[in-house]
């Protein structure tokens, strides 16, 4: 057998837990998903997590270097806890010596964004890319930044909030706080609050999408309005050329600031109208410097889903590495 | 004598050759200014820059470990040959080769504004501060980031063109093609331009701007602005605090990608006003995640002019040391 180290991965969100085992080449070997246990508070779900490590391990009989988990929640990089997790409702819980202590392995906590930017990294779309930037463009918008061959964590381990960056000063109020993000324009959450808006405010325009909701104008959501854009409704074509622009405003920004020779571009959005990569490419490049476009290289993801396992399992084996030497 | 090692910064710019002896303390020992004989072309200015080092060297009589130069244009970092600088009119000029053959010292060049992140991130008010972003704000708008202890060189070299990051994507053209770049709403020249526009289509409410000026709307300049503004002008605060509100949001936007211990905010602009540095750090806390802005500083620059001199010399110096271990 020559595979030499394995890892767990895991990934920690608000609906649901995925599983993995991941070798050094990047490779799942084996998936399990739960649905979150959120109800049964944070007991039930450290339950959760125990249980699959024991089912994998069981299961698989490698031996492993150690369990990496992506949190959806702002970790503590010293010590491992959660300091808040609002979609699983955790306030400052010690994940990482709960699950160390029963699962007898050595455990590595971090954020689920930065997790699939990691798996990214190392084993997906930005693998021998140099210094790069993963957007992944989901109901939120997050991601993260590789530079010189490291993850910019920041001061305070928070660096990468992508979605935040104000790309219209006096535009539509965020969920942050501040106005005109890159989120509050162009998140799933902000597309499904445009649409509602529109439809609205001229219902016979908007009547392909409301028939697609069902007729209810709260029911529209980001996969309506791109199925109505790939059934060529003008009102739909409308808002993803404004989805558009706003993404390709925020990506040039970080192109200018920035200048890496990758972004990556993933995230459910990106999924459900894969033409948008080119799309954001032609707008990047209309705004930023020539200086600094001329090696970029704009992409999607090549992980999807499976990024924030394969990266929080590569995570724990960099660690236990980096221990032992 | 406890001047262990020292070596000569230039600040080379369209208008002003500025040279300096610094110590390893950043501490500047001598000081040289030229305007510059941009219209004698490149051998013109070459014939400053060895003439300038010449005069130093036989001031001084310290031994110099270096040179240092901050060009106002586009470096390669491999050989050290200006790419382009528009305000020189130079377009791949060997710089590097012909100053360290007519010196016979080691030389290495930057552009200007990185070399001025450099000397205030080593002796300025980036000293010891971690993770940080420096931002000039004059006629345009530079920077550039220092992460883990690097300077941020990105791609192409071109990384730290923080005044073109989009902050109002359907805002005023900038020089550079794109719209509403922080530069188009917060740099001199934009700052000059938006008050022509008040000043011209409401006189009246102008008249104290256009008084200042000399009654010539195409002379009021950023300076006559800031000058309006310390007066009471009415026009003037309502443009200042446009100006303020666009730095907040790219700055924020920064902060929450970055997520810096530091901000340090330098040039003209921040001079002739140094309330603005307050009045900015206000609008960042608005509008920048709360995670991100707990233990984040924003400051003034320290080195004023001299930082790109410093930084230069600072270069050189680091330069000399990693050929010799």
């Amino acid at each position: 057998m020559d595979i030499k180290h394995c890892a767990i991965g895991i990934d920690l969100g608000g609906s649901k837990i995925a599983f993995g085992i991941v070798d050094e080449e990047g490779r799942l070997l084996e998936l399990l998903r739960y649905d979150t246990a959120t109800q049964g508070g944070y007991s039930a779900v450290l339950n959760q997590v125990v249980k699959g490590v024991e089912q994998l391990k069981g299961a698989s009989g490698i031996s492993m270097s150690g369990i990496g988990i992506g949190v959806a929640g702002q970790v503590d990089p010293g010590t491992g806890a959660v300091l808040f997790a609002p979609n699983l409702d955790w306030h400052n819980v010690p994940l990482q010596a709960e699950v160390q202590t029963a699962c007898a392995m050595p455990v590595v906590i971090t954020n689920d964004v930065r997790a699939a930017l990691w798996g990214e990294w190392l084993f997906g779309a930005g693998r021998d890319g140099g210094d790069q930037v993963c957007i992944f463009i989901g109901t939120g918008i997050g991601g993260g930044i590789v530079c010189g061959g490291r993850v910019l964590e920041g001061c305070s381990n928070t660096a990468g909030e992508i979605g935040h960056m104000t790309v219209d000063l006096r535009g539509p109020l965020c969920h942050c706080g501040n106005r005109g993000c890159m989120e509050a324009l162009a998140g799933g959450w902000a597309i499904a609050r445009r649409a509602h808006e529109s439809v609205k405010a001229d219902p016979v325009f908007g009547s392909t999408i409301l028939k697609m909701a069902g007729g209810k104008v709260e029911d529209i959501t980001a996969r309506t309005l791109v199925q109505a854009f790939y059934a060529g409704d003008a009102l739909a074509a409308e808002i993803i050329e404004e989805v558009t622009d706003a993404l390709a405003a925020g990506v040039a920004a970080l192109v200018n600031v920035f200048n890496p020779c990758r972004i990556i571009l993933g995230g459910g959005i990106i999924e459900g109208m894969p033409e948008m990569v080119s799309r954001i490419d032609k707008g990047v490049r209309r705004r930023a410097l020539s200086a600094a476009t001329g090696r970029l290289v704009i992409c999607a993801s090549k992980l999807g889903n499976e990024a924030g396992i394969i990266g929080a399992a590569a995570l724990a084996m960099k660690t236990s590495y980096n221990r032992l030497i």
